[in-house]
């Protein structure tokens, strides 16, 4: 595969889609093709997946059940979009992946992290991205930045301990695989942050040969 | 645990739902308080799912994303349904359950056995029914009779070899368990097949002292 895989990680609240979509408007400028994609989501399955397991925080789902849910939407996303883009050459970005699982399910709601990690190997087929940008915000900060949007998703609604342990997920994860992390204070302003993402991106994509605009 | 989980298993058109109902019929008159459910559905959670991944055959849907959503549906309705109602001494029938992922997304679709069983055993707590009653029919002939009922759900819409492959994986996983299978020749009357499985039934009610009416 030759294309660019990048995922944005963090909590609600921590700026992940100003950056995307500022990400993209970078790329678009220097005439690099790319794709933005989310989770869950992303393909018809998802987007009627992503109803049930975030956008309707009073149906009952237990934890298993909600990480198995958000699994069935990755498959969907890594066959039918991910990796047919990256085989086209194309820089993917996708508004969380399998770090979300591993945070949100496993630190957060206490899955085993063990079938976290093989569900996930068997969904994921191994692939995981290039660069994976970690906006890292304070749980009290992103809580209230999001509940300062309206209607809060399922995730939104659980409470600030759970917050803070998905936090902590996070920065483990991270911490493991800094090979492909960008850990970011996601306190700083929009435009600083934009800057740190596309200096990351832009020296990846100059050493993969991928633009002479940049 | 003191109840009685009974499951159903077999091709569409095999006649499970005139059993599961006669079996019912037969429990309401001997006084044995039961719970009839079904997979995928079952709880407010399952029967989203079902919408998305039966009753939508022309939604897009991957082998694995087809397991995981069954599976999601299994765990809540094993935690929410069938583990409350045989904690309360009750007989769970269910219209089919963890075998059916064996032989329709393992055996029919074609998915590693190991992950098939892994993902199960985590959504079950290792829970199995005490009967399996396995209606065995030849899979042009159920083929025909789900047919002749109208609009053909995704697994009805797959090819008779997908079929003859799941037929397969019922006999085998069965050969594997016979101390709880019960495999019938669905080709026999209703009434007959209804003798069976109340013989069977009846025999472990009264081996468990379940009732005095029987």
């Amino acid at each position: 595969m030759t294309g660019l895989f990048i995922s944005f990680e963090g909590p609600e609240g921590s700026g992940k889609s100003t950056q995307i979509t500022r990400l993209a408007a970078r790329l678009e400028a220097a005439g690099v093709s790319h794709t933005l994609t989310r989770e869950p989501g992303g393909t018809p399955l998802g987007s009627r997946i992503r109803e049930i397991v975030l956008l309707d925080p009073d149906l009952d789902v237990n934890p298993l059940s909600e990480f198995l849910l958000y699994s069935a939407s990755r498959a969907q996303l890594v066959q039918d979009v991910i990796r047919p883009c990256l085989q086209l050459g194309e820089v993917v970005i996708c508004d969380r992946y399998a770090d979300s699982s591993a945070a949100y399910q496993g630190a957060g709601r206490g899955l085993d992290p063990r079938l976290v990690g093989d569900v996930t190997w068997e969904v994921t087929g191994g692939l995981l991205p290039h660069i994976t940008v970690l906006l890292d915000l304070d749980s009290a900060v992103g809580l209230g930045r999001a509940a300062a949007r309206g209607q809060p998703d399922r995730l939104e609604r659980a409470d600030l301990a759970f917050h803070v342990r998905v936090r902590q997920g996070f920065l483990n994860i991270a911490a493991n695989a800094p090979e492909r992390f960008l850990v970011l204070d996601a306190a700083q302003s929009a435009d600083i942050l934009e800057q740190q993402i596309w200096q990351a991106v832009k020296a990846t994509l100059l050493a993969m040969g991928k633009s002479a605009e940049l």
